[in-house]
């Protein structure tokens, strides 16, 4: 029973509740609720299931799902940041880092370890799984976009070349998605949902 | 462009969002709010990974994520049913397995297939996979609960022989994480927010 390990995982399960309070600026699909970090991970764990076989290259999924389950926990710390405040740099590296440090540090080390490297490897973006993982999170809010009349991009008055170039990142990961992706922008434009 | 597979999955990623709105009988972790299925299998998922270690046997991880994170969709048509619910058999099988052919029936026929297949393994139970994902589905909410002052056990009343069979099923899953919940329900039961 005096499993110190367990008790240290059961802090660290008590810990990351707070991210299902984490708001995001994005809204659910067909709605005007936000979304919050819980769900967000949730759904990009279930797109990387189900669209891993559009990616650009072999992928080992265990680590792309360990990588979007955990890539937005720093924000219990860190917040939320939206992506296209013009206000910020949009880098708060440095308090995320410390936030990996503080919430994965409760786990037992070797466990703190793994978790940290993969959120710096989410990151850092340069690994295939790291690619991948990044083009699901630029793909679901751009799926949310589209079916609440443009949302985030109509509500910050944020022009196509902005999102164009933020949503690029999607190609790395998977160029199928990719070429569904730019027609949907392209379709919003036409809509006049997404301004040019 | 005209990838089918990948219109009928976008098709199913916007029909699971319907997830974030079902809302379970627990609460989040010190709190009065309900919990969602979509958290709650974000949460299981992070278990997993962290408590995977404390299995009976050797598990696929993998299909074990897959699991927790489908395990409630069917919720999306069949509704939420509370564990301790005395009104109803808590058996409605027929119902959920209908809901899992429409909701995993949106996906390309191979990923149905083998989507309508994992969730029937889940609800089994007989598998390593399935043992240990059922018993992270009933350590969350033993968790919430002792940190809610008894939560759904105290607000409907249920007795800690009801609870603890219940949560027996732990034990399939994890003789050491079974130990640990053991000694949780005694706790509740000396705290006096479980009854015996």
């Amino acid at each position: 029973m005096e499993n110190s390990n367990l008790l240290q995982q059961v802090e660290f399960i008590k810990e990351i509740d707070k991210l299902k309070y984490i708001q995001r600026k994005t809204k659910l699909f067909n709605s005007d609720r936000c979304e919050n970090d819980a769900e967000h991970s949730w759904h990009l764990a279930m797109m990387t299931i189900i669209l891993a076989e559009h990616a650009n290259q072999a992928l080992d999924i265990l680590k792309v799902l360990k990588m979007v389950l955990i890539h937005d926990i720093v924000e219990i710390d860190a917040g939320d940041t939206f992506i296209y405040d013009t206000t910020k740099n949009h880098d708060n590296a440095e308090e995320e880092l410390l936030a990996a440090k503080r919430i994965f540090g409760i786990l037992p080390a070797n466990q703190a370890k793994e978790f940290i490297e993969i959120w710096v490897e989410f990151e850092d973006g340069f690994t295939e799984e790291a690619k991948f993982a990044r083009s699901m999170d630029r793909f679901e809010p751009l799926l949310q976009n589209t079916s609440n009349n443009g949302g985030t991009w109509a509500e910050f008055n944020v022009s196509y070349d902005k999102v164009y170039n933020k949503k690029k990142v999607i190609e790395k990961g998977s160029s199928t998605i990719w070429d569904y992706a730019e027609k949907l922008l392209g379709d919003s434009v036409e809509k006049g949902i997404l301004k040019k």
